[in-house]
């Protein structure tokens, strides 16, 4: 961190900033200028707030050269991380496509799609219980029953399951989920991070709409600063002005979060464009710039889905998709 | 909502789109042309999930002409909403400053920054015992005990307090809270909201950073469908490619929300600037277009603060600000 | 500037680095610490390329701490800058009403607009000659006949007229014409802002719809390089997800602006929100935090305007704002 | 185009809204509901102004069904556009890299950065003589040197040139040139697009930074209005709230512009990012998601550079990022 210091500071202030740094168990490395003081600051500094520093009144300005982010930093950890889930492994090289639909309706819906989705090459089954809807009256999910529904089509199937969770006190619920989502609208439920730390299941925390690339380093760090290390980051589409898409796909997040972090990075085509014919072309591209995983809606029936239909595949038209995913995984190296 | 059908759409696909509208309990008047078909649906079109028609393969696509919010709806509630919080009134012509630290720190603190902010003209006390917090490494609160002294200073001061609630699980800490604050980051955190909708306290209901006004008013919605009417709207500055101030204030927030809906508006312009000489200014525009209050950070020490310190006044620069802000509420005819 | 070197930087790259400072005339303080070296540039770095030091190898991070602009900015002009267009002042706490029509039409609209809005109290003329459309089939406006009527409606009321220029090759039409504005999607075409530089005449320079308040403050200098000094800077609304409002007015431009800059500023509250009801609160917040002016679209007939209609006031709607207008303008001690 | 009317709209008014229509030259569809009357119009409403309607008095809303565009709409032009430059074509499953500095700077520079990017593959040459700098401090270009120094790597490699143009007084200066290049600012300069629409040279346009893809085609409109159809698309990255890259790539745009258009689409991952380590991966998923080109900054002394050197590929690096490229163009099955 570097500080600037406002043209005309007192020795008295600078002692002071020395009595404080010394408080927060850091050093100060102080370079006096003709016109300018600037202080390096040596140590621990993601604990060292920047903004209190920011508003001594002798600053002038603050600069933050370290990230904020510790267990979820490459610089501390250099290998990737791999993550297994239930016998299949996402980061490190091996990518997994988790297909299902946006709502979990009924047992033949979840049975039937999560069946098309593993014989097109799907390994891990999605599907909502708890429903984030920005309507109170919309179709709020089947909630603990859709958690039962999930968890007749992983017995059917064998395939692990990935379902999103909403509030603390739905956690009993997810004894046996096998990877608990945390949605773009909670990726700063700061309370609900703190108690998924707590948990020893694979998180996959997605992006905010509107959240930068270093806050979802911090939602991850929160997580694991209560010593769970498995998370797994989900890009899924930020709001921009532009609404030929219903959100745009930050393609440049997958290879910049994989060198700010070693942990595995997953892109959700679905969502970011929310148009189906999209998935195709994005998936490629994501797998084209490094991804770990892709999330992908799958609905037997979009025009009776209670939910986001418009944007999920028909099980043929995923299975057509997966061909080329595929292809291009094996293209660059990818191993599932 | 009108619906436009796809060019060739046959005569027993718009039978299906009727059985469709049948069983959702609407009217749809259709209007075939030359080209296309049109249906205006009529009706309680609230509850009609404008994505799931969308995604009827013969839907060309679909246009919402009414709100998709009821309660929160001027058209159907044609007068002000007017709060009553402690003998304050807030909205129909009423309003009313908060001040007070951006985190509750200690009981000498938080009484002297509330008879100050008290003695300027403030009538109501803001405080944060719960925090959310970027870094899981910064001061998160003093949570229980952040309540307790907010009490203490309403007992001394008989100032109503408003502090932020994080999580479902804090509800029973917040008994004698006389405003409920739900902040930017959890105003999409439905769970949270459907609770509170079960409270017979006012919710002060902030705008999330990259969340439009009708999301804003259907989170209110969903306040408002448990039962509970008492919602302020708080406008906190919304998140753009701007950089010189910490947020981008949409201040046509303030006449259009009021337009859209019948429920108060407050501005919070320390936290939509992050600048504290930045208070002034945006708070005599903000009363210009109309608010029905103002939260304001007030600190007795910001340099010493333990969270978002550089954007408080302190208690002298307040008062200061509070004789602009008296003499703009008179020349807009502003009760209090 | 400061300039922090990467970790393990030799002496003779810190020697190189010296060498280039030489070469552009600035002054290096070079700090070492135990891990990194710091250098504090000094003297005037406003030529200096940010990008260029950036690309050193051995540099990590680079940081401007002055403003890249001079003639435009306060510290070395505090005085606000006051510009007299006919008779009537701008800046310095003089404000004036800029109202007319989008696009000239015939004589007979922009002169009957001009008397209506100066009977009102306007004291300029706006009407758009050169017209930059998003669509090549719309109405591009009538060009140089237009000036010629504008003309005509300012021999008729004595208003100095304000009217766009879309290229340099415009610029003989432009001789009687009082003040040139540059259109928002001409902020950054700098071949234009070189020869307005030549010019003496007041240049209104209106926002990007996604450039930083840094930004035109550097397209301002350009203006300002080239020796003209008379620059109105004009917020007319910056684009963002919001859809509410055409625009979203950045109202925190306006106090920003006057403390950067000494140059005065003005606000165009119909084109920011595209609706004609919403110019009178936006006008009434804008002058409460601090504009120096505003820009109004008046219009004898909008449902029959050539562009922009919709956001137009007509002249009785336009007298009613004028009359709070002058109300505001009275209470915050504004001269005109 | 559906226009809805507002509720109590009289029969005169219909009427008048129908010799409206007729004066417009398109026939319109009425829908008398017991509520509203809805009415569509029929033919070519390209030239029916939306904004025009939406101002009239009894008009609720509108919305346009037909996209604005002509002349770059698929619909009405199936085949892929293919492009040929100096026999390298372009579109229609033809791809070209188009490799440069960013500023021409030398002779020697020029020439040395063509001989080694066409002998890693490159294709056409690119190198700016006019510079658009947000300083006016900025190194401006060398302007007519540097288009005479293009032209003389040319001769030396035979490689076509792609140079910007910032204003139309400069086009006589282009006559060499083999394509030329419309910068993201002067993407609505609709002046220049104007006359590039006179002349018969291959236009590479690029998308504004805060522009819609509708409004990339429809500034395409502008230059194919003028009888120019050989128009390049360009995706370079676009503003959004993300600071750690200096703009936002949207990949969404390659599939969507080409669906909505028959114009080839370029990408510019050096700008996009503006991160020299991040070119590979986005021109990797560039490719995936169906580019018909790249254009990559070379240069043979980044530190060096005048302008924007910490974005460029050393030629070494470079000729890495190419052998990707071409594995990718061969996989993808591009011809080149």
């Amino acid at each position: 961190m570097i500080v600037v210091m406002k043209q005309g500071t007192r020795d008295d202030q600078l002692e002071d900033f020395q009595r404080i740094l010394d408080g927060l168990g850091v050093k100060g490395h102080f370079s006096k200028g003709v016109h300018t003081t600037i202080v390096g600051l040596v140590g621990d500094t993601s604990r060292v707030d920047i903004d209190s520093i920011g508003s001594l009144s002798y600053v002038e300005t603050v600069k933050r050269i370290q990230e904020p982010y510790k267990s979820a930093n490459r610089k501390f950890h250099p290998d990737d991380t791999v993550i297994d889930i239930g016998g299949h492994k996402i980061g490190g090289g091996y990518m997994q496509v988790i297909a299902g639909p946006c709502s979990v309706e009924s047992e033949e819906q979840i049975c039937e799609v999560a069946k098309a989705a593993q014989a097109s090459g799907a390994t891990m089954l999605r599907g909502g219980a708890f429903k984030p809807r920005t309507s109170p009256y919309a179709f709020q999910g089947l909630r603990a029953e859709g958690i039962e529904l999930l968890l007749k089509a992983k017995a059917l199937t064998g395939m692990p399951i990935v379902t999103e969770i909403m509030s603390g006190d739905q956690l009993p619920l997810f004894d046996e989920v096998d990877v608990i989502q945390v949605g773009a609208r909670n990726m700063q439920n700061f309370e609900l991070l703190k108690l998924l730390g707590k948990t020893n299941k694979p998180i996959l925390l997605k992006r905010g709409l509107a959240n930068t690339m270093e806050e979802l380093l911090m939602s991850a760090e929160y997580i694991m600063a209560g010593g769970n290390m498995q998370v797994i980051l989900c890009e899924r589409g930020i709001r921009t002005f532009e609404t030929a898409t219903r959100n745009t796909l930050d393609i440049s997040a997958i290879p910049m979060l994989k060198r700010l972090s070693h942990l595995p990075v997953v892109v959700d085509p679905s969502h970011a464009a929310g148009i189906p014919w999209m998935v195709e072309p994005l998936s490629l591209s994501a797998i084209a710039a490094g991804a770990d995983g892709l999330i992908i809606e799958v609905h037997n029936n979009p025009s009776k889905a209670l939910s986001d239909g418009p944007q999920s595949l028909r099980p043929a038209e995923f299975d057509a998709v997966m061909k080329k995913i595929g292809g291009m995984m094996g293209y660059m190296g990818k191993k599932s």
